[in-house]
């Protein structure tokens, strides 16, 4: 298994923190429970968000939330961006501040906080947009799950966390985590932006549910293809037809549903070979309650 | 088993649909699929949210978010609550609409976007804030999971949404699901605030993560128990403990982890009887995936 170029360093004390508790006995437990604190996004002279976050990759959370909101734009030249730990706070600075007064009154009017995320804007430059056609094939999903299930990741050490991951072909490229699967998504899109990466022929794998939100960013960060070993919406699935993106969703072991982008999909893998990862996969995530 | 007083009306036809796809095989399959809309709610003449949401009592919510952002503070008069299916908005109306845009300017700068909700509002009035103190008897614990994972629902049949209960003793009074979770807790909310129920003698149980943002909310609904079946952050545990609020993690079949309040739980239950509830509800709940 070749490693991602970029994961969660595990290596980090403050990603995770032993918490004590009782369990059902009585006894006592210390448990390796993830971190969940503040960050500011600011842009140029504005705070945009505070968003709770495991914290790291900052940067790329910061770059990828505003990419992700329509605030950093084609054409808009970001000169900087500054994480200064003391103040847990992200500047991202471009050269030219137009636009974003106007962006931010209609966020104040719709920030959704159901989404997770910034409704009004999200759904800006989707009319009529398709995906690039991206065949997908099953052996690759098998692949990938059985990789990413495998991982070092804080979901196998401390659980309560959501991982995003992005992958080309069978090969798991950038995999990032976070206490919302929002961030993790917009971390991924954060490292897309500032390494100036392609999503047309990329597959996006996350472990959260299919929602509108997520289908949207996948949208907003042109990849084609989006999975998910958890469940979905129905909006989430109607947006991937409009949008011409392979969506497939309940991705454990042999199992999936293809939710949209049937005809794109090659059905290459021997099925009878995929089963005996099954159990091993659920053991290995059954930690995770 | 008693039923509870309010539960989402699985009779409705508008809160999930049958979704087609494809499974490993190839083989056509229909699945039933939660809806997710969107829902403005506005405070008087402003618009304050969109929030993403199966659809089901929509007054409660938009009271309940209100209600937990310290938008609709004491003494702060609802003369109307007005639910209009076709803008899909809710109109809340007080008879005084003082503080509300010093409260809006706040969240334009801090609208939590990865706690899916108003940040700097949250914690508003939390300071010193301790909660009455409650006893937890674990036989409550038991009868409660055992209840409501048996206890007809849009999870059981559809999946890919989350719960949250409002308890006294070991009967659920208020099971309310939705998309996000935080939705599902803000109707409970909204029902409490609505129907003048106390939190003081109530447990709050969630299928969803205790991080920061639920024991807030669980904290300005006055509730001095949280229990939920899945796991938690460092910090929701660290408030939890901070604002003597009873916090129980990751609560299934027999086992549970007791992260703050310890002193207050009292052990009545026969484990051996229980550890005969897992398997059957762990299969209850396997189809969501």
């Amino acid at each position: 298994m070749k490693a991602p170029l970029i994961a969660p360093d595990l290596s980090r004390e403050d990603l995770a923190r032993p918490i004590k508790g009782f369990d059902q006995t009585g006894a006592e437990v210390e448990i390796r429970v993830v971190e969940e604190r503040p960050l500011s996004i600011w842009l140029n002279s504005r705070e945009i968000v505070t968003a709770m976050t495991i914290g790291d990759y900052p940067e790329y959370l910061a770059l990828g939330f505003l990419r992700n909101q329509g605030m950093l734009p084609e054409g808009v030249e970001v000169t900087g961006v500054d994480y200064d730990d003391f103040s847990e706070a992200v500047v991202v600075r471009t050269r030219e501040a137009t636009d974003f007064e106007e962006k931010l009154k209609r966020r104040t009017r719709t920030s959704g906080c159901a989404m997770g995320t910034v409704f009004g804007d999200m759904m800006e430059g989707l009319e009529g947009l398709k995906m690039p056609p991206a065949e997908l094939r099953t052996s690759w999903l098998y692949a990938l799950s059985h990789q990413i299930n495998r991982m070092p990741s804080l979901y196998l050490e401390a659980g309560a966390i959501h991982g995003t991951v992005l992958c080309q072909k069978d090969h798991p490229l950038v995999y990032m985590e976070d206490v919302g699967r929002h961030n993790a998504v917009d971390k991924v899109a954060g490292w897309m932006y500032r390494e100036g990466v392609s999503g047309a022929d990329k597959i996006l794998y996350t472990t959260g549910r299919l929602t509108s939100e997520m289908v949207i960013k996948c949208a907003h960060m042109g990849i084609p293809v989006l999975a998910s070993r958890s469940g979905f919406t129905a909006w989430g699935a109607s947006l991937a037809q409009s949008l011409g993106m392979t969506l497939i969703g309940r991705l454990r072991g042999q199992r999936f549903v293809c939710l949209s982008g049937e005809e794109r999909l090659i059905r290459d893998a021997d099925l009878s070979s995929v089963s005996a990862e099954e159990s091993r996969s659920r053991r290995k995530g059954a930690q995770d309650e």
